[in-house]
């Protein structure tokens, strides 16, 4: 059957999918929504967002106060294993989340921070952009409330800023940094002795700041000499801004 | 005459003074504004914002809707000629906010994007934050809502990524581009050429994503490899990402 004959109304159920969201709900504090984050939120008939194992989601509770009751909610619950990618529970949160859009049903999917700098929402996106229409609505990233936070510009005029995920080998970090006018070290975690050592070796930790939990009420900013045996989160980060006043 | 005898009032006049906001408002489209940014313009008696030399403020173009009637604005006049610090333009922008907060009125200060992510507000920061108690506010950085608009994920997992403005000469972007996992190319402006052919050099133009004025009306996204001959603005940024779906 040729398409435009009658039966399967070809046309008219392609653009009757719904629409793939993904919505950056920015670094913690709620207030660092973006206005168009929030009237997605409230237009979306499902929401979804990642979870841990077990427990709450935080870019949920980030957006909680937004979510209007009632609503489908679908947790993808991931593992907090750095390294492994859960390849099958994004298969199946893809293909659940394709079951609302092929009935017409626009789907939100929270992410913490911006959907496309770190994020998860990629895996989602992989899998289901090119089936779907999908809008990115980016959010204030951890880089730049951190910044914020710090009390300190990031990057001036002609900078070169690197980005750079502390678990690198200290030999990479090491020529990065040297190579960088400024630097953002993400994912502290487990590396905080080690990057610290390295800065101190580097003469740069009296130009780097630790800040953990940017904009929420847990938030911790210090110099990174005052660190001492500090436990660094995985969701901290060190700036290394070696720019000047002008 | 020693603090706390009669006469000048320093501890009080000190709490008393205003406090300064460095208010991101995001890429462009006012949607991108985050919640606490329209909070504090609805408070602030005082709203700064750069401004070329004639014409109208791009940042208070996006906030325009959020700024209350009757407000004192200061329109900070900076010409257009890259590569200038108009230092005396901002010393003396930063004496007329420092009358303000002086006074007791706090003072907003507009941004695009983020105060602290190659944002003019840093030099009105230089010269005012010992002085004054100051706030900066993240917003949307072009960072991110050109990877949105662009419909690729910027950076995945241990990503490294390399922000490089485009003034840089070839053979510095070209030994960091080859190192980077993704990089982006801010400022494009008359090197637009010039890039695109090192890109094509580099094999990388077919993995590169130009786009101007992300989340604006006039919002251009397009392939490296078909830009042709077209003039690349100021405000315009090429996107490098090599890392691959998973």
């Amino acid at each position: 059957m040729a398409p435009g004959d009658a039966g399967e109304p070809v046309g008219l159920a392609k653009t009757m999918s719904g629409r793939l969201y993904g919505v950056g709900v920015g670094p913690g504090d709620p207030e660092l929504m973006t206005l168009k984050a929030v009237r997605i939120l409230a237009e979306a008939p499902v929401i979804a967002y990642p979870a841990p194992d077990a427990g709450d989601s935080s870019a949920r509770a980030i957006a909680a106060r937004f979510i209007p009751a009632g609503r489908t909610e679908i947790a993808i619950r991931v593992p907090m294993r750095p390294g492994k990618m859960p390849t099958e529970i994004y298969d199946s949160a893809a293909e659940e989340i394709a079951t609302h859009l092929d009935a017409g049903r626009d789907v939100a999917v929270l992410c913490e921070g911006d959907p496309f700098f770190y994020g998860s929402f990629m895996y989602l996106h992989d899998r289901l952009a090119g089936r779907f229409a999908c809008t990115v609505v980016p959010g204030v990233t951890s880089l730049t409330a951190c910044a914020a936070a710090s009390g300190k510009p990031l990057v001036r005029r002609d900078d070169v800023l690197a980005v750079l995920p502390a678990i690198l080998p200290d030999a990479e970090l090491e020529r990065r940094l040297l190579q960088a006018d400024a630097a953002v070290i993400m994912k502290v975690g487990r590396h905080g002795r080690r990057v610290r050592s390295l800065l101190d070796r580097l003469s740069l930790a009296s130009s780097s700041t630790y800040v953990a939990h940017a904009s929420r009420p847990e938030e911790r900013v210090l110099p990174v000499a005052d660190l001492g045996k500090l436990e660094t989160p995985y969701f901290s980060m060190i700036l290394v801004s070696k720019g000047e006043a002008a």
